[in-house]
């Protein structure tokens, strides 16, 4: 998607002398016209191939003998730039119900036109690529072998255990901790678990945001998305007490240490979980100021991050309050 | 996606006697065209509207005025049958870069055009209701206060914190088996991860292919997948054995059971991975059958049966040849 308009720089459009006539122009466009040819607009230049005005074939079709082309056509038109970004182009085409628009140079000069059919393609492209960029396969011909197309997707597999090392080290660091508490280990897997979904929620939401109205301004969508993450971290924190206290106590776990876990692990969720908001708000609000695509933020490396500092927060609060 | 094509019934479309002339058909073209009018393909019918032929504009622009519609017309055509699924319709506009493409009842009458721009929409569309689906976040207006979104977005997150309680009880009946082997916890996320990852992958590979090809038999593409999983969890078992030595190493774990504890995370490694593998691989494959979207196959509920799976064998071994 950051690939210039220049790859859209084809010849299948016909342009038509502002000095002509309805007739004359008629005319043109039959001998003109191929079987790729796109003619539901035409456009008007001068001499230099300077763009001056736009008209729909519907205008010629109905239009009387004696009218001039300069008269008939349209001269406030939507038009792209050359480094107008494709994002861009596919909304222009999408919000007005374009089926084809302009691309002018500096001078004014037309140089080539996008299509509704070219923005299909990039968007069906995009949503394949966001696929691949969630698992990093890259793109595979239907008649490669698996063990070749093992070989291409292990180094990620490989990137991805170097980073679970991380987490393990972490988890290491805490040693005490998990043998003088075991029970511990029975809500990682739900503190790291919830502070991913929540962390999903607002990167969702950023996405949707950032594709819908790329040109609105963030912050209030920022400041929005962090007052829904304080609420939900503190309302699933007060659940993940009461549950934390039911499960212990079903089990039958040391009663005077039931209260202090509870309190453990409901804090470590509710500041996991707004972790978890600021990972998912910011970093695909960021990853989109620099023209990346944001929906890389929901692969693995937000999930380790995600991960560790979540695990630094529930085994550093156990060792402090628990030891 | 999941609409009929009714929706698409407006009547921005042009129909044709067969029996005109050109010229009388062009009058007829230049009379009935108006702003939104579709004019790229004209349709021809007869008296009961069946439709007959297609006539691209462009063949009646530079035709010459003795012929008959009925001759210049293409009796090979591409349409749609009200009960084509929506994605065929996308799928058939960009396979063949049609503007338009008449939809016809069991009679062959006409009932309506879908178009391009159409397609644009409903793809767009798509991409963000996979971002919704991922999280499950209803769509939402730009004015809701955050704390009704907030609200809106609760009920999921406890539905997760209920499937996390599940895998907490799952690690909870090994308790006994992580108390004697405190290290267990430190590989625990690495299993999680790893069988979530290649699972990613897989899922990934299974929703480009459905994609791409809808009509495609999938058993080959389901038993290559599994190839791949297979050489990758071998491979991602033996370098997550030499990694724990080395981990367990440096810790300077008790020598006499470095190796009987690097041989259950590699072991469980392996199963994990390949049932993550399997799932990935079919549970896209069954939903896409049932003409479920299968990217909701990626979220959460997808985790948590991955996650409980991969802690079982990993645990369930441990105990077996650890205690």
């Amino acid at each position: 998607m950051k690939n210039p308009l220049k790859q859209f720089y084809k010849d299948n459009y016909i342009t038509l002398r502002e000095t002509y006539g309805v007739k004359e122009a008629m005319n043109d466009v039959i001998s003109k016209t191929e079987d790729a040819t796109m003619i539901d607009y035409l456009y008007v230049v001068d001499k230099k191939n300077k763009l001056l005005g736009v008209l729909p074939l519907k205008t010629l079709i109905i239009a009387r003998a004696p009218r001039k082309i300069k008269n008939l056509m349209l001269t406030k038109y939507r038009f792209l730039k050359e480094d107008t970004p494709i994002y861009q182009a596919i909304d222009m085409i999408q919000h007005y119900d374009l089926e084809m628009i302009p691309i002018v140079d500096k001078q004014g000069i037309i140089k080539g036109i996008f299509t509704a059919e070219d923005a299909l393609d990039l968007l069906k492209e995009e949503t394949l690529e966001q696929y691949r960029n969630l698992a990093a396969i890259t793109e595979e011909s239907v008649n490669t072998k698996a063990h070749k197309k093992a070989k291409s997707r292990f180094p990620w597999l490989a990137v991805l255990m170097v980073l679970s090392i991380f987490t393990s080290t972490t988890v290491s660091l805490f040693e005490k901790t998990i043998s003088a508490v075991v029970v511990l280990a029975y809500f990682q897997t739900m503190i790291l678990a919830m502070a991913g979904n929540i962390s999903t929620q607002s990167l969702a939401s950023t996405v949707i945001k950032t594709t819908k109205e790329p040109k609105a301004k963030l912050a209030p969508h920022l400041f929005k998305e962090i007052v829904i993450g304080l609420i939900n971290s503190l309302t699933c924190a007060l659940v993940g007490f009461i549950a934390t206290y039911a499960f212990l106590y079903i089990l039958k776990y040391d009663n005077t240490k039931i209260l202090s876990v509870s309190f453990v692990v409901s804090l470590s969720l509710f500041i996991s979980l707004i972790v978890g908001t600021l990972t998912g708000t910011f970093i695909p609000a960021i990853l989109k100021k620099y023209n990346v695509n944001p929906s890389v933020a929901s692969g693995p490396f937000m999930t380790t991050i995600n991960d560790m500092l979540s695990l630094f927060v529930y085994l550093g609060l156990a060792t402090l309050m628990l030891l």
